[in-house]
C-alpha cells in the first residue's frame, strides 16, 4: 500500500494511492496516519482502493506521518559520504536525532534559517517503525518495520559542526525533515537494500547511489538501535545519505533562495522543494 | 499549581496537589497532561483543589507529562561538572536529546541495560515548554515555559562516549528519563535560577548545587535553542547536571542493582529510584 496525508497543514486527511496513482480518500477507515495508527495497518489490507472516493484535486501533500515520537538518523552510512565529510567509515552506526518540529511535507518549501549560509541537502531512505523494538535480533528486525519513505535530511553545516557539540543543532530547523510523499508499506518493498536514491539540484544530479551501498543495512540498524533504546511505533529512522552533499563539493555549495531540490528513493516517490529565506 | 499523573503505566489519571499535599482527582477537567493540554492550563487556575475528589490512595506516580514531542538536554551546564568530565566549560549551550521512550515515573525502577557497567545518575532542573518558541529573545523566553519538574538524566557512559559519535546512544534506554513527581507551573517558581538540586546515592549526598550555578540560565537556553529549532508545547529541556556524577568520581562508581537514588529539585519534589538489572 502507498499511504499519504493530503490537505492544508494541520488539517491533513489520509489517502491511499490506487493502481493508476490517483489519491483515494481513506479517512473513513483511518482518521490520521500516526504512530498509533500503524498498529492497525493490517486492517486496511482488505480495502480495494478503487472502492474509496476518488480525490480529484488532493492539493498539498503533507508529511506522510504525524505524531512522530522520535526522528532518528544514522550518520556516515555510505563510505563515500564519510570520506567527503573528512571522516572514517564508522565501525558501528552513528546515531543522532532531529527535532520532530522539523517535519514537513515533501513539496513544502525548505526554509533557510535566518543568517544561515550553509544549508545543505541529504537524500535518504526513511524507515518507519511499526511495532515496539527492544533487544531484537537482526533476523527478526524487519518484522518491526511498518514501511519506508523518502527523506531529505536537510542540514545546516555551521550549526551542526561549528556550533559546539552534538549534530542535532544543525538538523532541527522547521522544514528540515520533508518526508513522503508516501508511506509505502513494507510488503511493497521486497528489498530495502536495492533502492536507487538520488537528488537533483536545479535539474543537475548531485547525489546518485543505491541502498545496497549502505554500510549498515536496515536490518542491522534496527537491531543495533534496539540494544540502546526501545523503538516505538511511528519512530522514523533516516538511514544516512550517499556522497554528493554540498559540504563535500569543491568549492562547497549550499542552498540559496530559489534553488530547487528533487529528492527520490525509487518506488517511494519523489519530493520537490524550493529553498526560501526565513522570514 | 502542582500537577501530576497517577495510576498504572498507560492508565494514568491527572491530579492536582491540594494545600496539604494530598492528591485530588483532576481528570474531569483534564483528561491527560500532555503537550496539547498545556495550552489549556490557564483554565485550571480557577479550580479550588479542595473542591476536587480526594484520592486517598493514588498508588504509583507516573511521568508528569505524556506525549512529549521531544526530550532535549543541555550538556556541561555547570562548570564543575564540565571539569569532572574532563571538558572545558562550553562557550554556548551543548544540546543533545533522549529518546522519548526513555520517560518513566519518578519512583519507577531505573533499569540497567543488559551488559551495562557504566550506568550513571544526573539530577537536573527540567523545563516544560508551554507555547511554541521560534526566534524568541531572552527577554520573552520565559513566557514560553509552562512549568518545571525534577529530572534524573540517567546515562550509560560507555554507550555515550565509547560507542562512536553522538551522546543520544547512552541517554535513551527505557527508564533513563524519570520526570516528576510534579509539573509545577511557572507561576509557582518565582526564580528558576535559585533552586537547590541534589542527589543522594544510598543515603549519601553525591550531588549538591543550586541552579544559580548554571552557566546558561533557563532564559538563555530557551532563547538560544529557538534560534535553531521551533520548540513545541510539551517539549522537555533538561538543563544540565552539577558535579558529583559517578563518572567524575575517583575511582569511578556506577549503578549496581539495589542502589537507590533520591533526586531532588527544591520545590519541584523528590524522586526515588532503585536500580534493577534488565531482564
Amino acid at each position: 500500500m502507498k499511504l499519504l496525508r493530503y490537505g492544508e497543514i494541520g488539517a491533513e486527511k489520509t489517502g491511499m494511492l490506487d493502481a493508476e496513482g490517483n489519491v483515494r480518500d481513506l479517512s473513513a477507515h483511518l482518521p490520521d496516519l500516526s504512530g498509533a495508527a500503524l498498529a492497525t495497518l493490517d486492517e486496511l489490507r482488505g480495502i480495494d482502493p478503487a472502492q474509496l472516493p476518488l480525490v480529484a484535486a488532493p492539493g498539498r501533500v503533507g508529511a506522510c506521518l504525524s505524531s512522530v515520537p522520535n526522528f532518528f538518523c544514522v550518520g556516515l552510512n555510505y563510505a563515500l559520504h564519510a570520506k567527503e565529510s573528512g571522516l572514517d567509515a564508522p565501525s558501528e552506526p552513528v546515531l543522532f536525532s532531529k527535532a520532530t518540529s522539523a517535519l514537513s511535507g515533501p513539496f513544502d518549501p525548505v526554509i533557510i534559517p535566518r543568517g544561515s549560509e550553509k544549508t545543505d541537502w541529504e537524500v535518504e531512505l526513511g524507515v518507519v517503525i511499526g511495532r515496539e523494538a527492544h533487544y531484537v535480533s537482526e533476523e527478526t528486525a524487519l518484522e518491526h518495520v511498518a514501511g519506508y519513505c523518502t527523506v531529505n535530511d536537510v542540514s545546516e553545516r555551521a550549526y551542526q559542526i561549528e556550533r559546539l557539540g552534538q549534530w542535532i543543532k544543525g538538523k532541527s530547523a522547521p522544514s528540515f525533515a520533508p518526508i513522503g510523499p508516501w508511506l509505502v508499506t513494507a510488503d511493497d518493498v521486497p528489498d530495502p537494500q536495492a533502492l536507487d536514491v538520488s537528488l537533483a539540484l536545479n535539474g543537475e544530479t548531485v547525489q546518485s547511489s543505491n541502498t545496497s551501498d549502505m554500510i549498515f543495512s536496515v536490518r542491522e540498524i534496527v537491531s543495533y538501535m534496539s540494544q540502546f533504546m526501545k523503538l516505538q511505533p511511528g519512530d522514523i529512522i533516516a538511514t544516512g545519505t550517499p556522497a554528493g552533499v554540498g559540504m563535500g563539493m569543491s568549492p562547497q555549495r549550499f542552498l540559496r533562495p530559489g534553488d530547487v531540490m528533487e529528492v527520490t528513493v525509487a518506488g517511494l516517490g519523489s519530493q520537490r522543494q524550493e529553498a526560501v529565506a526565513a522570514e
